[in-house]
């Protein structure tokens, strides 16, 4: 059964807009119909440099966007501040929602966000892009081996990326005003997203956020981290920042093996992507080596994995749109997770790093 | 200038002994000369079964084997808490002494043992293999490159490996009259001091362990971790555990770069070691991979690490011997901060996980 394709508007024009535009016009089942920007020249002329097919409508408001009847769904990458007013209105309209995250500034927001989505019959999704990375699913068929992985006991995650002096003054993501959660928000999103996919999920009990994170000024923060620990004694620490060269590392524990990889946010290349699997590693008599050796495992990649997110989604709408199904509520259970332990990171640094229970 | 092998005598024959006395064996400036155990019969088959000289003596005591005058140095693989009482009197029989770590169960029987080998004028270093290899020296050069790693910002370091029911009954490392320090002293003994060694040895202002540490029936540490914090923003974690997967990993971020490596105490294999560096990383132009890729390097190994360090062990002694200079205090300097960081995470954990201030 072949569907019509999703047609897509985006409301906004920030730097990864240029990356999901692209992302829109690869994935088989999603086309891109329209921009916005408060500037309409600003509008055109992203549309222009970004492949817009000719048809494409520009819009000099969000809100003339929303009010096209021939948008299905609309990618929102503006500043984390601004999600609520614009989530709320886009499901309105009964448009369905591609979302840069963080998705809310709190669980608060979060839940009206999705309330309205519920309310008005639309998808909402959040955009990480390596959760749609066929690697990911790979490294969760290893991380579900009981014989080769065992019971997960403890993940270490980190996302850090180094930033100038013109960053940490002027951009939206140090601005308490816009992307009012700082680095946590930003590139902590990704380390309690990774940590809790590994888990399988699994909410965290307490959550404790590690001394030494750094604020600005203005209260952001730029760099800071947290310790997770589950009730069956599962643990995990997190670490993000704008202060730190460019990383991103997992590495998840079990009894049995151990998964790690160094580029999971972003694979260091399109094409293929690697990941390393330890299962049941040992050492030689004298314990001068390693037997058996981790084992290195590269996925080929068809579509990139923004294009595999973007495909989903559209699959999601579609299955609305033509089957008349409800939306799936998989992704924003787990956005909403991942909201609810950025909640705790947060109200624990504003605690003096004591430890925070999660209540779901 | 050829000095005179010198002269190692091993009291017990635990398991590490036989890897250190093929390194002993392997070293070009020592030779391995008698053992000791509280069995004659076990000493004569340590002896027989890891190629001793036919001229090695066998002792069944620990004592006949320090007055034995044609010992220069001996090597001291004995559970932790036999370390306060041996090695004071290794070092009054003034034998040189090289010992396993932990070298002691805290700072103060540390300083006792120190003491002791200074007034009498004997060479003291602990077993921590990973310092000697090759590998660790280029990467130090890494860690010092202020334009390709910068101002070193996190570690992160991981030692873990997983044992069976008997272990956690029988071993010494789980029995609070023997190696009373655990998983802490025996795993994460290697962590701490891979943050100091990244951190070039300045200690962390404050150091607070991670809720979840497990103890044992008789309050033996199984796993836990901690985090660091230092005078100017530095921080790192490191967890250590009995109950996970055989993990080792160092992550040390620099404002510029990023050192990683995944086999820091027992490289996977004895003829050559690898580390990844990342210098300057950031994203090609629609972020859709990474431009510069790190880089693997290579180290190839002439000789193994402990036997590195038998033979370093082995020139401090020499000179100490042939040159008449005073015992080298670099390597106890660094043992000692180590087993402080060591000590500060145990009160944590004893204070319910409340920062621990280092006082030197």
């Amino acid at each position: 059964m072949t569907h019509t394709p999703i047609r897509f508007g985006i409301i906004g024009c920030a730097d990864i807009a240029r990356k999901v535009s692209r992302a829109i016009l690869l994935a088989p089942n999603a086309t891109l119909s329209a921009v916005a920007s408060r500037s309409l020249h600003k509008a055109a002329d992203f549309a222009k440099s970004n492949g817009f097919p000719p048809e494409a409508k520009i819009y000099g408001s969000y809100e003339s966007l929303l009010d096209d009847p021939d948008i299905d769904a609309v990618y929102m990458p503006l500043p984390t501040t601004l999600h609520l007013k614009w989530a709320v209105l886009i499901a309105q309209k009964k448009k369905h929602l591609l979302t840069e995250k963080p998705v809310a500034l709190n669980v608060a927001e979060f839940d009206e966000i999705v309330r309205a989505c519920e309310e008005n019959g639309v998808q909402i999704m959040d955009g990480t892009m390596w959760m749609h990375h066929p690697r990911t699913h790979k490294m969760k068929e290893f991380l579900q081996d009981k014989q080769r992985f065992g019971q997960l006991k403890t993940v270490n995650s980190c996302f850090t990326f180094f930033t100038d002096p013109d960053f940490l003054k002027n951009d939206i993501r140090v601005k308490p005003d816009l992307d009012a959660l700082g680095a946590l928000g930003d590139a902590g999103w990704y380390g309690i997203k990774s940590i809790l996919w590994a888990a399988d999920y699994e909410l965290p009990k307490t959550v404790t956020a590690l001394r030494g994170a750094v604020l600005n000024e203005a209260g952001v923060i730029l760099d800071c981290g947290a310790s997770l620990q589950w009730e069956d004694g599962k643990k995990a620490t997190f670490h993000c920042s704008f202060l730190a060269s460019l990383t991103m590392n997992i590495t998840a524990i079990g009894t049995h093996g151990t998964l790690h990889l160094t580029d999971f946010v972003i694979p260091y290349q399109e094409q293929e992507a690697s990941y390393t699997a330890s299962a049941k590693p040992g050492f030689n008599e004298l314990v001068t080596g390693w037997e058996p050796l981790p084992s290195e495992h590269t996925v080929t990649v068809d579509l990139p994995q923004e294009v595999c997110m973007v495909r989903e989604f559209a699959t999601l709408v579609q299955n609305i749109k033509k089957k008349g199904v409800k939306p799936d509520m998989k992704w924003p259970t787990i956005s909403r997770k991942t909201q609810l332990v950025l909640d705790a990171v947060k109200a624990s640094i504003e605690k003096g790093f004591e430890p925070v229970e999660i209540v779901n």
